[in-house]
């Protein structure tokens, strides 16, 4: 067995290429530009992980974690289009760069390049992880639709705000982990205990991501404290928040949301403190993480196998950035 | 044999459902909204007419033209969005009803379900026609990016334009009759012709579409007199006129582009008359024409089986609107 760190460089190696033809350079060029920001790869390790837990990484594995990752970048560079972000990982966004109209056409041609990967894949194998990569593409459209339509909301359910972190987040790392299981040719019980790992994790993940946001230490996170707080963003702190804290809380919630006073951070870190939602943070990560673990431990191959990927998880879990 | 009207309303019996889940019906509604929008559907039609020179109009048939009508309405949206057109065939278009950001998304989930339909192709067709589409999408997307870089330029060489127009709007009608011949089982060479005959075809179909945006009689159009004119959009009979007029007239061309004065549709006509574009125009019709009409011939089939096919193709050339 792999570690990620191992895998990670595998699948790098082979997939840092050009992705596209040369001409038209105007639209390949911003295309390609985009899968330079090297991002972690998370996705693509994901299917070489569970890949490895049935059969040595195969050919199928990098087929379907390439048409995984161009999806994830096709899906990053629409997204920076509708919240007009400057900057991905410190760089320029494709859009930024290249303007709208490119970018838009860009992810485009990604999105088929994905397909092309998709489409190398085993004839055996293919109509299964078609059938997965379709519902998945799918799920995270819907997620950002979500997403778009809570931003508008003064009030958001914890249910809904669960299903749409789930849609946008999760179910693409979920099925990276199910796709790298059914290509290592696992059974369905196999493939749904990895899905649902993968979820699960991905859940716990999002939670945490909001916990580090409001109470991190900024020297580690090397992010602003409170950065979600000052940009209004709906999380699961906030919305635990709306819920319990009293009507004169969520009075003075709104207030502070209206109003961007230099004391807004610490005020409303007061009112999560006051309505416990950093315990029930807590509580609430390490509820899904082990969901994710308990199927983890039912997938039906040997302990030893799930070393990499039980580290993988509690990587994740203790993370302070 | 059937005609161009009767599969029409043969594909439309199936193809007009919901093909969209209902939740979240801010992205999902949308994206039906553009398919209630009546379009001739001639693309799937095409993959029938292919399909019916090989065997009797299946199944496969049917997953194929809805995959493809799908993938025609995605970059319809996307293609509004990028010329902030407000109207499509006199109905609000998808991002002027519902916004720029619902109106990308919709189209990215539009494009998904011309997967999941083209998924459904049998087994042993799936791979090359998941070939086929990928490359097609790839083309059409490149077109609309050299579409754009055209605009920004001032020459444009007739070869690049031709390719642009081809990529734009041909190669997808090629692509139906292609994929409708594979799946009726057809040979790689008559696969070929039928393709094409599609793209010969489109290509005059667009040469006889600036021609008549010029020269056509207002009335049988229903368009104004001169629209590409007084748009500056660049034409067939523009580019020739540009490289074959003399240097006084290419002059008065860039002045009558600048400036939109009230003479300008005539100005402009006379030029293109004083150069022949007309006639050239026409002359360049017919070749594709009959480029096209010489690969109908060559598909290995019984004469007898080629009328409809033939009859569509002569009613789009001698069109007066």
């Amino acid at each position: 067995m792999h570690s990620f760190q191992e895998l990670s460089a595998q699948f790098e190696e082979r997939f840092n290429v050009r992705h596209f033809p040369t001409h038209p350079q105007t639209l390949y060029d911003p295309a390609q530009y985009i899968l330079g920001i090297q991002g972690k790869r998370i996705r693509p390790v994901c299917v070489y992980m569970a890949n490895e837990l049935f059969t040595p990484v195969n050919d199928d594995a990098y087929h379907a974690g390439a048409s995984i990752e161009l999806f994830h970048n096709f899906s990053l560079i629409h997204d920076d289009i509708m919240d007009k972000a400057p900057l991905r990982r410190g760089m320029e966004t494709v859009h930024q760069k290249y303007g709208n109209n490119t970018a838009l056409l860009a992810g485009d041609v990604m999105f088929v390049t994905a397909y092309e990967n998709l489409g190398r894949i085993s004839a055996r194998y293919l109509p299964r992880s078609i059938e997965i990569f379709n519902k998945t593409a799918k799920e995270v459209c819907e997620g950002q639709q979500l997403d778009m339509d809570f931003e508008k909301m003064h009030d958001v359910k914890f249910d809904d705000y669960l299903k749409m972190i789930t849609l946008k987040t999760s179910v693409l790392v979920a099925a990276s982990l199910q796709m790298g299981a059914v290509l290592g040719g696992a059974g369905l019980g196999n493939q749904d205990h990895l899905y649902e790992f993968g979820k699960n994790l991905g859940i716990a993940f999002q939670v945490q991501d909001d916990f580090l946001d409001a109470f991190g230490d900024a020297s580690k996170t090397g992010k602003q404290q409170g950065g979600d707080i000052l940009a209004n963003k709906k999380t699961f702190l906030l919305i635990h928040a709306r819920e319990y804290c009293s009507n004169a809380a969520n009075t003075e919630l709104d207030d502070l949301i209206k109003n961007n006073t230099a004391d807004k951070v610490e005020k409303v870190l007061q009112i999560y403190k006051d309505c416990k939602a950093d315990n029930w943070s807590a509580e609430l990560k390490d509820k899904y993480y082990n969901i994710a673990i308990k199927h983890l431990e039912d997938v039906a191959v040997l302990d030893s196998r799930k070393t990499e990927l039980k580290k993988l998880a509690a990587d994740l879990m203790m993370r302070e950035k």
